[in-house]
């Protein structure tokens, strides 16, 4: 195999990884300049530097976290299978906490503010998004953390459990942009035509968010970057490649 | 395999390409309501209503016909693969028409109306995914309709085209939710908080948006809905589970 595309595999997939994990480094301290440069930084009273804290959460929870759990099996290759799943099991679980504190201080503001809560299009796939993840994080935990489920089950579930957590990322991501276009025409309605630098930043912003989401997306879905099944693993457990139909 | 997972695919999909074809005329007719009895329906003399062809020609060519492009090979199992590739790429075509059919709307909007162009997150997620269109669609062409590449670069390809494809729908949807929620507040600011009937129609155009990209997602990546392979094409041609790695 090494004259096959899969060869190049070695070389690219570390340059991937450590250029989505300066993208997300990247998207949190972007977003804590805008918010903290153009919108006056973080409080938990009740006021607009609140309502700061949502946007900031939700970027590192729903987004940077999140996909960060996501690639976690394709990072560390030679990791146990067990080790891989608690860890990914516990970063999911900070970025639903973080996330979940996002919510509250969003739903703080508008309670105190006196502003409607969930008739935006935004809110509206903010609340799904996180329901979702809850749903898909307790069912991660049932099949495949505890001994219950059977081989046959797991194997049935790992490939739907995987497609819809990246369906769930590209939600987080496309949630995050609807809240920086409301975010801005709430904001600089006036000024944002003019290109205000705010909006170059915010707009920014949106295009790293959804580069770290495409390196994410290649860095789980190419054939060359999955994970080699460790022998012992074989009669154990399932893995993706036991899913995919042998070649005819 | 009886006893797989897999063998439930035969009842399945039928019902999915269903679904995702009624959802993708309700968002044409739902798109077609919005504009029509929220804002006075469409017409071509640079006035708002001009700006209305926009919506409706985005969600037209950039998801639904895009989409079923994207589809097509799951759908039609049997058919040569010669003749799926002629239907994918005509109807990526006409989908690429139709957009910049809405491109040229709401440009010439702006321009009768005094508009800046190009200053928002939508308009340059927009103009990212409609150019990434262009591209991959000239690169379909000239790897695999034309008959110069190898087999080699086919196989090194095609599993990046079929990435950056359904990256693509993703990034699409993802434009027109930030396209729905500008044209809210920029319509009913005032009244969006207080449920407005349009807002909630438009809201759930955004949800028909999400379940009919997810609808793709889930029709084109999963295992068990992938069209083996004809005979007589094993020697001409790749497809894609000869590039995955033969199980251990």
């Amino acid at each position: 195999m090494d004259s096959s595309p899969s060869s190049c595999g070695g070389l690219v997939f570390p340059g991937l990884v450590g250029v989505s994990q300066a993208v997300g480094v990247a998207i949190v301290v972007v977003t804590g300049v805008w918010l903290g440069h153009h919108h006056g930084g973080f409080a938990w009273d009740g006021s607009a530097h609140q309502f700061n804290v949502h946007p900031l959460c939700m970027v590192l929870g729903m987004v940077v976290l999140y996909g960060d759990a996501v690639m976690l099996y394709r990072v560390f290759p030679r990791e146990s299978k067990r080790n891989l799943k608690i860890l990914h099991g516990s970063i999911h679980l900070l970025a639903l906490l973080v996330s979940i504190i996002g919510l509250v201080a969003v739903f703080n503001f508008h309670r105190v503010a006196g502003i409607p809560d969930l008739y935006s299009l935004h809110s509206w796939f903010g609340v799904l998004t996180i329901c979702l993840f809850l749903a898909q994080w307790l069912m991660g935990l049932g099949f495949f953390l505890f001994p219950g489920a059977s081989s046959w089950l797991r194997a049935w579930y790992l490939p739907l459990h995987a497609f819809f957590g990246l369906f769930l990322l590209a939600v987080s991501i496309a949630t995050c942009l609807t809240g920086i276009t409301e975010k801005l025409l709430f904001s600089i309605m006036e000024t944002y035509s003019l290109r205000a630098p705010e909006g170059l930043l915010a707009n920014s912003l949106a295009l790293l968010l959804l580069l770290f989401g495409g390196l994410v997306g290649v860095m789980v879905t190419r054939e060359e970057f999955r994970r080699p099944p460790h022998p012992e693993e074989e009669a154990l457990s399932v893995h993706f490649t036991s899913l995919t139909p042998s070649s005819p």
